[in-house]
């Protein structure tokens, strides 16, 4: 089979490990644009991993590229949106980072555009992919767990650095977005309803004032009954932390380990074992795979394993959050048919 | 040293247990009297260990007894303070099972006559006992959490037997309580100001109608910034749960396990272990532990390891939760100077 | 029932534990005497104990105290034998510690005794009485394991003090005699036909000369096919572990945690836990029950848990270890019809 | 750099394993032919992967082929010194499956074959290249453990299927040889000197009488004091367990987990996870790295990571279990200067 040719958006970070991850990752795929309008970057990039991909500046350039077959998005969150909706008007499969769009207005355009273009469309909601939390959503689909009637998920960022170029909401939006798809993934079928959200600067409240957040906790009551909470701080000291927990009639299932290896020290001090303190190292195979999981979509025409409306859902919650924590008092959810699709 | 002679109020489960204790695992005090207005439950209990102890069929009449130093309050929650005014009045030092008191005013009036008759009172937050939750509040008092930013508690009864008797509330006023009180343990010195409470009946919603419930996640926020949730449910099928987790600017930590003991099977079907099932298998040692404590105070007229104060605090945060679930909003403490004494 | 007066015999750090035990844990018991011939120490640990025992200077003159139901002997290891064989002659029901005796022939002339004057006799396996290697042995006569095919049992003690005052071959007659009781336990029925044992003194080297040792491994070749190794080290920094494991046909099992408390630590230096530091701490419980079960083995006239046949067995295979040891070469263990009453 | 172009002796079972990670794995490599005698096999393996490479029935043709730079052998065992020599004399850098010979004089061929043509050779002991492995070697080596006391590596492996082909001695040479590696790395720079084996046909007694050995426990002793015991089975029901236990002066070190995921289930049975079944899941991230680090290695003209001499060691070690066995006492190996080097 043909590889996939992948236009790359974004440089930075995670574009970087998605472009050694297309380069030397997967059989499927080949890294043939990368687009990053900072000068340079692309370019350097490009010649890190030793690849022969062309250099972009402008991603609507590389979009109209007829050699690209997908493009990867990796810019920064509140331009996901447009290019999503401009890739898919040059009709390429799309893949991209989470959030698929900052606001519900934005979320319905990029759906009905990949619907109008019919083009597939893949959000990065990596924890999926995660053997950890798909075994558990697997399990949860087929019975064990009975019905879900508590779930929680957090995140934990290991550190923060600079709190100024933060967005308003990052947390909710960027941040806890992870956490309300994980919670959606493992109550699977049930709609959220309400939603109440506190927040606070504790980690550096000198930036309060200007609005920034990086603490909160959320709760969030599904139609089913089941009561979610879900948590997230900007600086956990001892590493890059994710996890979720479901209970239901039948059980519980806890998901997920900051553990680094297998190997335990026993000394004076007690016993100790090493963390892990980066989301690529902690969820390395689920980045990889998600990005799999896109490539064998698209090459053999089968549905995206989580796409626009899972990402709508997931965002109609942090909006409710962002609401909730302005109004503080908990948020109904309306779900219009347009949620239902 | 003299051993305390005990009256005991209640020949029930958690009385009987108490009662064991007493006589059995405890070298500084002996099992004096018990009191049950259940006809001939005394006398059983007496009976089934071998006792001496004398049997009352009303408690009051226990109080007037000169013989008893001091008095276990283990009848049903609702009769705990008239109980503990009673025994104070008569000069009884008092262990009380939680909850003190089911109302403000009442727990108001229990505070000021210990006072007034200048008896030790301890109540049953036994998990403040256990050492666990001991070394955890222990790490973070000396400074090792930091500032805490997110804390959690939670209670998961093994199996819901028959709601009907089950007292409205009773998820808040002697469930959650415990999460409650281990919550204001494990951020010392901080005040509870906002709470936020769902409930549902998601064990048995045929019994929602007559306010029955039996699921419940509740936040607090309290007035050093961290955000707490508590979490309860009356049917966990994998036995009794209870557990912690304390966050805070220099780490992290979890408190609890389920684990009956440090055999590991593996077999063809995976690894599995056993769990505690009972809350008096779980927390065995802490309910010895909290008697123990209690003995020793009396016997050395030192400050029983908590009082009237914490138990008043833990019971603000419940009433606050009534009226979130009533009201479907967050609700405000205020914190008077008496709730500061 | 009445409760069952004990004498003690020794009253250093084992004997005071028992004794703690007698006086305050056990409602079927109660200290009546303590022998030791160290002057003065009887009397201070029973004024320790805030005890009424009567204080002997002489062991032999408490055997003769028709006060005495039963005797508990915690002296050293070289006396048990002869101190077994005279409490029995004087019709006492007897619980030994570890060793029963340190010869064959001695452990031949005691079990001859107490058949003789039919006295129960119980050794003190206390491992046998942790739930962790209780429940282990259940489940393996229920079969869960299949056919044991390997074994495991190791002792590492906390710390070594002084080994100028150990007497020769301590490691195999004291120490590893509770890894060959388990090993014999956790493979029941099962006979020991070869054993092959290397030792050496690592930890203190400089005392090796001397005939010191502090190090062992021991490889045991059973009837039923099953090889064991038993594993000893007297100074392990990280505190008391002792574990096991055990794997067959069916699977396997594992035995055993250092684990001090359920409160685990998260921080930058990653994670960590506590870990128990003294024998007494990590087999509290289990002290505690092997007493429990004896007085009530006494009281109610049944054969106690573990008696002479198996403390002859554990022995049998600390003999061929230092026969091992001496040869240089693996030694084949006779079973006689007298090792299989 | 230009992609290292292998050749590959073996389209078995790990043989497949490892073209998939030569094409699809690893960027710096790719895959320029398959060997393998049975008919069709190489042909099959190469359109199974989609690969391009050619296919060999003879491997001393593929090692003329000049487009090959380098081998990785994956033949079976009694073949691989054979194929290393070859390869060497044409010039071909080697990876070779472990063991690398079976015989001390084979090995002493190969080594000097490869020394004489200066050609790279890695033996595959893949265990060093995983994480719970190389972090202990690496603290081990930065003195974290103090002087090692005392060592343990086990293999199980999950399922015996037909001893009819399994050769003679495979427990030693073929599955204890990693054991004997890792004691080897876990205790770097000391010297085996003594070796105590003892094995049987526990899983199938009934192909005992062909010499069929499917369990093992051996006892090593090193220069450095160390003890070690090696143990082998080859059905564990409950998945591939691989661990391993390092005691020294200043602490333990305990590697290796058989679970599968970081999900866990609690249910009315208790708790339990799921295992690994198979070496290339266990291991898997092991075996893509040790052929990463050879062709690294080989493309840097750096010194291979484990090589002719440490395979030549544990070599020693297997050759005496088998003296052992059969002679039923502990050998002693000589360090001839040979050894050393």
């Amino acid at each position: 089979m043909k590889k996939l040719r992948i236009g790359l958006v974004g440089a930075g970070r995670m574009g970087a490990f998605h472009a050694e991850t297309i380069e030397k990752r997967l059989s499927g795929a080949e890294l043939y644009a990368v687009a990053d309008p900072v000068s340079g970057a692309a370019e350097k990039l490009i010649h890190t991993l030793g690849s022969s991909a062309k250099a972009y500046d402008n991603p609507l350039d590389m979009f109209k590229d007829s050699g690209v077959d997908g493009v990867v998005i990796a810019s920064p969150a509140r331009t996901h949106a447009e290019n999503i909706i401009r890739a898919a008007q040059n009709g390429k499969a799309v893949f991209c980072e989470k959030p698929m769009a900052v606001t519900i207005e934005e979320a319905d355009r990029v759906i009905q555009t990949v619907n109008e273009y019919n083009v597939p469309l893949q959000v990065g909601f990596n924890r999926r992919f995660s053997k950890d939390f798909k075994s558990a959503h697997h399990e949860i689909v087929q019975g064990d767990l009975g019905t879900p009637q508590l779930l929680r998920s957090l995140t934990r960022d290991p550190v923060l650095a600079d709190p100024a170029p933060v967005p308003e909401w990052t947390i909710f939006l960027e941040t806890l977005i992870h956490d309300f798809d994980v919670l959606n993934y493992l109550n699977p079928g049930a709609l959220p309803i309400e939603v109440y959200a506190v927040a606070d600067a504790l980690v550096r409240p000198d930036f309060k004032e200007r609005g920034f957040l990086d603490t909160a906790v959320v709760t969030i009551k599904y139609d089913n009954g089941a009561i979610a909470t879900a948590e997230a701080n900007f600086q956990a000291v001892y590493g890059y932390d994710v996890r979720a927990e479901a209970f239901g009639s039948k059980g519980m299932m806890t998901i997920g380990s900051i553990r680094e290896s297998n190997m335990t020290r026993y000394n004076k001090d007690g016993v100790s074992y090493n963390t892990l303190r980066y989301d690529q190292h902690l969820l390395h195979d689920a980045y990889v795979e998600e990005l799999a999981s896109f490539v064998n979509a698209v090459q053999n025409n089968e549905k995206t394993a989580v796409g626009g409306e899972e990402a709508r859902m997931a965002l109609l919650i942090a909006r409710a959050c962002i609401e909730s924590v302005m109004q503080k008092k908990p948020i109904q959810i309306e779900h219009t048919v347009s949620n239902l699709v």
